[in-house]
């Protein structure tokens, strides 16, 4: 009776999903598609491990590590980069993590720090060959993967081109950007044709993190931890921000994007960031309507939040057909113990913990009203409703 | 019959607040203290006005401008400073801006950048003046006024010794202090007998940002804005995780803090915050508890988000009972129009906008069930009656 992932999990786990016609209970009928869930395509693997500067992969003790972030390969503090194994570019490895987390559908993206470092000439082909390959993938999966591609943003005449590219495939509903845009944050104005192709053509652009905000103040002592924890969510905000306050989306008003990271910050400061363009007549004076609309009208968050208190504020603030369900797979593991991420595999994973999705019955905070919201059409939006409506995705059959 | 700051602004205007003997109704009856307004004391003025650097107060067209930002007066794209006016230190002008807003009690503390930028020897005396003239100012309110102190945070030796002063003086609650501490954040471990001789006094510490994180992210077109919006807010994300991340909680469990803007992000981060330690060995393993506990446990939050989302996830993270209303007046106030700040005299009032605390029903935004949660304990709690409790104030007869 539980639409909780527990116990979708405990489903799953006796019955494999390709086997699976239908389930019999509301809770195992509502579909999970996972839109924040990364991939190292094969080919991407092969040309970092050709590189001699971070970006790369280099073996230690016999095992891949990846070494993406700036300054990393230099840090003695920590132990260089990450475990990188097959859970990254393996399909059978992430079917069977899906299967495992009752998840129905991945929604399949480049992780960072995507083609950004490469010279256009580099990029260009890449761009093209990866897409390709990805929507290949998806196409071998029977249902069970869709894809975001990647742009060559270099070179932004190609990049709209290969969003045209994008926008035939198959299995490919969206771009993953990343904040930095082509090197100048989102605001670039360079970036409006590919913004109004992606417009034209109704993809979504995923906007994810790479360089973090605020790097210099976290503290050596703290490692990589608040770099993930805040840099991260800081640089969203920012990049954000910044498109927002430019006015670049009264150019291009259908233009949709994705968040990661459920915007990072972005639902529990933008009553902040509207006071604050309130009280500067330069940039509200330009702006058609106040931060908060913009952010609730051409973006979508992902449910990446990790407690409930935060969940709370994204769907009360963008609204509950907004926001959907991600995992940052397979980013994250578990120290020591696995290499599941958290977000799917641990208390913290964000919807088992939040009441409204999980076995508990929900208790309004302030007025003691309990409510049994489990089977909501709420939740269902969440978990899959939005996505499948929003990028036009295919259920598969069970 | 209404709770709001409108109705009992109205119910102000008609009776002045010196000669309303009571309220008739509950919603009249609940007491609001504003934990976060700011004064800058006429002794600091002075001082203020004869110095050549920033900080500084400096004349402009006639008009004093009050330049504390960092670099600020070598920014030629918008004007030097802000206007400051009397209502920074006039006390029949606050009296009069909390009676226009239903304000019984504002506990006052001095604005950034405090006594930062002085040399040790400068800061001890005038951290003592500045207190002795802080508490006399809230002797002669009536019971209007109360106090956190300021601490000449160069001298660690001074500090303690100035928290004991405090400690004695009749209407000084706490202290307020930079995010810097004494420059190298809150998890300087010199700071450890500041936060011992505090806990044992009893005394809470107001945290509030001053610098910026992120501040060369920001985008110099963006003026100010973001520096307030996402800078300042970050900077105290920042050191309040560097202080829970550095074990230094666990060696004073009994220290109290008040964070400003409601902890800047930390009710929406503390999740991933948690998630992101528990995969750091390094950092997990010198803590007793995991951050959200110190973060609910050891931490006041200002109601001061601007919007009902964070609001509901500050409620939902800290619990209301560690929630309390404040304005960040005589800041913010409204472009060309008025000097009011946004937060008591907009529709962006973060407890006027929220349901519960408002005119409107609490509508459950899952179940649509429909509470009517005006005149709620846990409206009033955040009101003021946390505020009365945890610092020991008294209410005046009205």
């Amino acid at each position: 009776m539980a639409l909780s992932l527990t116990a979708r999990r405990a489903a799953a786990a006796v019955r494999p999903a390709a086997s699976i016609s239908a389930f019999s209970t509301a809770a195992e009928a509502m579909p999970f598609v996972d839109v924040h869930t990364h991939v190292y395509l094969p080919r991407y693997m092969q040309m970092l491990r050709e590189r001699s500067n971070v970006p790369r992969v280099q073996k230690f003790n016999g095992e891949d590590r990846l070494i993406i972030l700036p300054g990393e390969d230099d840090n003695s503090t920590t132990a260089i980069g990450r475990p990188i194994g097959s859970e990254y570019y393996d399909e059978q490895r992430r079917i069977a993590f899906m299967d495992t987390h009752g998840i129905d559908v991945s929604v399949l993206s480049l992780a960072n720090p995507w083609l950004d470092f490469l010279s256009a000439s580099e990029a260009i082909p890449l761009a093209s060959h990866l897409n390709d390959d990805l929507n290949d993938s998806c196409v071998a999966s029977n249902g069970r993967f869709y894809g975001f591609g990647v742009l060559p943003m270099q070179d932004v005449d190609a990049a709209c081109a290969e969003v045209r590219r994008i926008a035939k495939a198959s299995h490919l509903k969206g771009v993953i950007m990343s904040t930095h845009g082509r090197g100048n944050w989102l605001d670039d104005q360079a970036l409006l044709p590919v913004y109004q192709t992606l417009a034209e053509e109704g993809l979504i652009a995923f906007i994810h993190p790479h360089f973090g905000v605020g790097n210099s103040d976290f503290g050596d002592e703290y490692g990589h931890t608040l770099f993930l924890a805040l840099g991260f969510t800081f640089e969203t905000t920012t990049a954000v921000s910044r498109l927002v306050c430019s006015g670049m989306l009264d150019k291009v008003p259908d233009m949709q994007f994705l968040l990661a990271h459920s915007g990072g910050t972005l639902p529990f400061l933008a009553g902040r960031l509207d006071s604050c363009v309130a009280h500067d007549e330069t940039i509200a004076s330009k702006l058609a309507a106040k931060p908060s609309e913009y952010l609730t009208r051409n973006f979508y968050y992902d449910s990446l939040v990790y407690a409930p208190p935060a969940l709370e504020a994204s769907m009360a603030f963008v609204g509950t057909d907004r926001l959907m369900f991600g995992t940052d797979c397979p980013f994250f593991p578990a120290p020591g113990v696995s290499r599941e991420p958290m977000s799917a595999d641990s208390p913290l994973t964000p919807l088992d913990t939040t009441p409204w999705m999980s076995t508990t019955k929900n208790q309004d905070l302030l007025t003691g009203h309990v409510t049994d919201t489990r089977g909501s059409a709420t939740a269902a939006a969440i978990a899959g409703g939005n996505a499948a409506r929003v990028l036009g995705l295919q259920m598969p059959s069970r």
